[in-house]
């Protein structure tokens, strides 16, 4: 490291010395951005949040971006307008990048409706830095289970724009990988998602 | 961890297990917000980035915001407006706010001129998780350097509302800690960050 002083009209510009890949090396394992997608009450959330608590476990530097820290605070700004929907995800999308810079395994839970937005989410970072993760379960079943009481707003009309119900939700084409929440238990799930990491080699 | 489907009606929702305080056991250090601020040229940048490397070089995690990986990504929708200059600044503390929560070492090098835009970021972290440090260097001195050439722009008027030419800077009245940035050696300056670090706890 230099001693010179800042001020030197000589010093060369300090440019960043630690990369995303010394960072994998500390953390002992690569970064990668985990974007779940599916209806609400699909159990997007709930998977990120096991597969999380998984992988913590063996000892990967983690997080996850939802709703509970993302919508007050760094998309508190936003509406559930079209403009801001689409604004809501690049925002997501720009911060899993930093995430994936900072060689964390980010994983983020949003229903994310639409094909075009999630190619932007995609197209941000390099091949095979981005993984999505479709939660399939039927309307009907998220419906059903209606965790947070949303759909029985929405057919009450108090929710405009509510996804499955008066907004629509376009299935990825192509996700890495797709789990039948509502036919795979929680465990088998998290089990799916950790041995498609291993042969991606994002896990040892 | 629970082996019903993520489907059944009686399924508990699954919260967050892996909080905070799990995250920084495992980097083995505490997290912080470092924010520096200072005029440009001041050695924000630099000086973060020096520390960044002292850090890694210890095991902590740690990752740097500034402009390089912020400016055309998450705030590549803002301008210089003083309107978009403050939501620029929410943004990287909001974002900030998510890196502290993953149990990181947060850096992030903007010259945040407005106290008000500063004490925002502040208020939105607890109590010792938001530690200010200000790149005290003078303006004959950054406007000397003009490493990126952007004072001598701003003199010619071709960069509008440049802080110390054209746009105040209002310095911290109460910084956490002061580095005079042209009489501090940039290796003596790191060492006094890492010895604040250590009296508070953050680092062992």
């Amino acid at each position: 490291m230099s001693d010179k002083k800042l001020s030197s009209s000589n010093t060369v510009w300090h440019h960043a010395t630690i990369t995303r890949d010394k960072r994998e090396q500390l953390h002992q394992h690569k970064s990668i951005v985990l974007w779940f997608t599916g209806l609400s009450g699909s159990g997007k959330s709930t998977l990120a949040h096991a597969l999380e608590d998984r992988l913590h476990k063996t000892g990967c530097s983690t997080y996850v971006l939802d709703g509970d820290n993302v919508r007050h605070g760094l998309c508190g700004d936003l509406t559930f307008s079209d403009a801001d929907r689409k604004e809501n995800i690049r925002r997501i999308a720009n911060v899993g990048k930093l995430f994936l810079d900072a060689g964390v395994i980010i994983l983020t839970a949003f229903i994310s409706p639409f094909r075009e937005d999630r190619q932007i989410a995609r197209n941000l970072m390099q091949h095979g830095d981005f993984f999505e993760i479709y939660c399939n379960s039927s309307i009907e079943t998220c419906e059903q289970r209606d965790v947070k009481g949303l759909y029985k707003k929405a057919r009450q009309g108090a929710i405009p724009h509510f996804t499955g119900i008066s907004s629509p939700y376009e299935a990825p084409e192509n996700p890495d990988i797709e789990i039948k929440t509502d036919q795979l238990s929680l465990e088998d799930s998290v089990e799916l998602l950790i041995q498609h990491l291993k042969q991606r080699g994002i896990l040892q």
